[in-house]
């Protein structure tokens, strides 16, 4: 009969396997641009190389890291490439790995803070940091009555937000009577297509989100915002949410914050601010013109998991009144009852989100902000707009291109004159290349290719070579 | 001025870096039982022991890491010790730690299919094989009209569910319209909060949760959810979902599912099964017992990520009709839009769960299946079960002591005769002294203790040494 240990890995083949996977990312990274960066695989490819029926008995582990090189490695886009520009960026970086890492070592469940009170204290302790770095209103510090929470991403964010609009507008009444249909929520129609998810999750339902007229820049009309919450209050419905954007997806629109957030005092209405990508520019002074009026948000979230170099899954999630989040989100049965909670002395952060679990993920920004200081962050996302910046600037002086919607950080929005179809083909030529990957949006009904500029090792020949090769196919 | 590498780790130092930090882990867990269990920090501890602002500029990787040991590890409660019997367990392994770094490495977002055709469809494979490995209904295969995607966690899994009833109750109505007071749900009292708090996101509003009563051994009474759900049609209610449980957190009872089913399916309710913990039982066929009646179930969940040896977060969600669930969740904004998708032959994952952005977590699921086979995965359950059933016996040997309630897997629920007094300052005797954490329930209104054996290197002699322990505390 096979003894206790048996079938685990242990310490030291852990330690000769875990140098081997460390040095195959290492490989990985240093190699990465030998990749077509989107991957080349049909439907169906990957799951054809794989075995019908899971292994009865275990296999060796060299067998497992051969695979991924071979089964796995054709199957990914490579978002860590230098030459991915598609989308958002999802950069990551040493630290921030080895700071996961530890995380799953360590294994540690982070739901109370009597369950790991390094887990709570370190997220605490990062987000106030944050607040100070990226020159954030006082009221997100935890000494204040609010305070910052780790998400996994801004759409669970922006869902906590609505939830707790809702409950305020509310007296907290929807938690235990439901939605009456009457609550409205309102954003930008360039807004982030989580904001039409959550409010259908939280049964506002989606006829009732306003999705705000922008004006040539993209950014929210706060005119006509402030029209339709007359209009919906004149017809007897409760206005409670409004979702501001800075930097939204599309085309990294900024919504005018002040304006919006004067109208959202004026109507009592909870002010949400989703910096996702462009919350990590005001790291840097001369970009926090970007955040202005963000003093007047009730929430805020961006994403380190986007353009700080802290692998997915990272969102930083800011409130004013943490009280009211706690009372929206709070369930406490019998069997997590502990002292501390009871003492009221410290956070437990299940009350911050929708899951019950969670885990020690302010290891990795900790050792991201520790690794790189203040100065270095500054330096990459400085040198990210500066790019961008260039390629804009390229795009402006080739006269079969134009720019299709303000560029103020690392993300260009743009098109051939040529029309829909000449601009589709352009991508789907340049993407099926595998010499970079580009996405696309629609502006003002028009095809419009979008190049961001954010993953960590893209330098200056990255963005020109992409240039160049726009140039060419678009001959 | 600095270069374009400037800052960033370079491959040479990230594998010298990582190796230092398996190694890290792997000390660590060689000396792990040195170390309290329980956490000895006070409220604020940590956070006293960090500096009040970031660094401006970047430090060494080793005064990290140092501080890693020095700062953090004290506020560590070690949930991956073998003597830890709290709560749930949330056990780990190597494999899936090495499995999880890749995923960091690799970095890629698992969104849509396109967006790294591996992610998805390892996933997708993986999935399918879990369901064959736990003998689950074929029609959660996804060569069937179903499906299974990894969560975050059995909380949001739960609520995806719920939110996929709600809509197939109100004919898609509810996420246009919003909810509108009617809709009802079910569950029993002594299943997990997180049903709860789902209800109140999911705008149902918690006046509109059955809690249904239980029977002697803790599970649902079919009887009276029947009787429930008939005056609340009568009242011209809507009733849409009951989650049954396999395994309660409180204390492991398990529903009868075929009853609720059968009653599921004369009302037209989605039927949910929350097997968050006990799911991994199924893997043994002697334990499939406990799932008899999961061939009715709408959907069905666990969590490798508690008793199967993967690191949080990895929780399997499976559906019997994906169609309800994607169409549930499905949101399309340009900017997503993509041939693969259109052409619908692939999955893409961000409409079977709320957030947008996903991370590769299939890769250490695969790597668990694969290290240890089904024979490994099937040992270390069935030990597990072992010792949680001698553990019983003992407790049942002593007279000072009783069983509260069956334990029909691996948590033995029991009390020391003296009352709730005796019972509290036991278990704070022995949390306190480090040598083991257990947490507690109440059971018909009396505390009682809660003893979970899963923990991965949790051997005999540590629940022997527990034992011990209890006894001599209760003296």
């Amino acid at each position: 009969m096979a003894d206790e240990k048996a079938f685990h890995m242990t310490p030291d083949e852990f330690r000769k396997h875990g140098h081997a996977v460390v040095d195959w990312i290492a490989d990985y990274t240093a190699r990465i641009e030998s990749y077509p960066v989107l991957s080349r695989a049909e439907p169906g490819q990957v799951r054809a190389s794989l075995p019908a029926n899971p292994p009865a008995r275990g296999e060796s582990f060299d067998a497992i890291l051969g695979d991924v090189e071979k089964l796995i490695v054709p199957g990914i886009t490579h978002w860590q490439s230098p030459n991915f520009f598609a989308f958002f960026p999802a950069n990551a970086s040493g630290p921030a790995i080895l700071g996961d890492l530890l995380s799953s070592g360590l294994g540690v469940q982070g739901m109370l803070w009597a369950t790991s009170p390094a887990c709570t204290e370190l997220e605490t302790h990062v987000l106030d940091w944050l607040v100070g770095m990226l020159e954030l209103p006082p009221k997100f510090l935890s000494g204040s009555s609010g305070g910052g929470v780790i998400q996994d991403t801004a759409s669970s964010a922006s869902l906590c937000a609505l939830l707790a609009a809702r409950e305020r507008a509310t007296n907290f009444a929807s938690n235990k009577r439901g939605c009456d249909g009457k609550l409205v929520a309102y954003t930008s129609s360039q807004a982030h297509s989580s904001i039409e998810k959550d409010v259908q999750i939280a049964g506002l339902g989606l006829n009732n989100l306003r999705l705000i007229d922008v004006d040539e820049n993209f950014a929210m009309r706060p005119d006509v915002l402030a029209r339709q919450i007359k209009s919906d209050r004149d017809a007897g419905l409760l206005p409670c949410f409004v979702c501001a954007t800075i930097g939204t997806t599309s085309s990294n629109a900024i919504d005018p914050l002040p304006e919006i957030g004067r109208i959202c005092r004026e109507n009592n209405l909870w002010f949400h601010v989703d910096a996702a990508m462009s919350g990590t520019a005001a790291l840097c002074p001369e970009f926090r013109h970007t955040h202005r009026g963000v003093e007047l948000a009730d929430s805020y979230t961006f994403n380190p998991h986007k353009w700080m170099f802290t692998n997915f899954d990272c969102n930083c999630f800011y409130v004013a009144d943490r009280k009211a989040l706690i009372k929206t989100l709070s369930i406490l049965p019998e069997y997590l009852r502990n002292k501390a909670t009871e003492s009221g002395a410290v956070f437990d952060y299940r009350d911050w989100q929708i899951p019950l679990g969670r885990r020690f993920r302010a290891l990795k920004l900790w050792f991201v902000i520790r690794h790189y200081g203040i100065e270095g962050l500054q330096y990459h996302v400085r040198r990210h707009v500066e790019l961008a910046q260039k390629f804009a600037g390229w795009v402006r002086n080739d006269s079969r291109f134009e720019i299709a919607a303000p560029a103020p950080l690392n993300l260009v929005c743009f098109r051939h004159k040529g029309g829909d179809e000449i601009n589709q083909k352009l991508m789907d030529r340049l993407n099926r290349s595998g010499d970079l990957y580009l996405t696309h949006t629609r502006l003002n009904d028009r095809f419009t290719l979008r190049f961001c500029v954010g993953q960590t090792n893209t330098m200056e020949r990255h963005v020109e070579r992409a240039w160049s090769r726009i140039q060419q196919e678009a001959m």
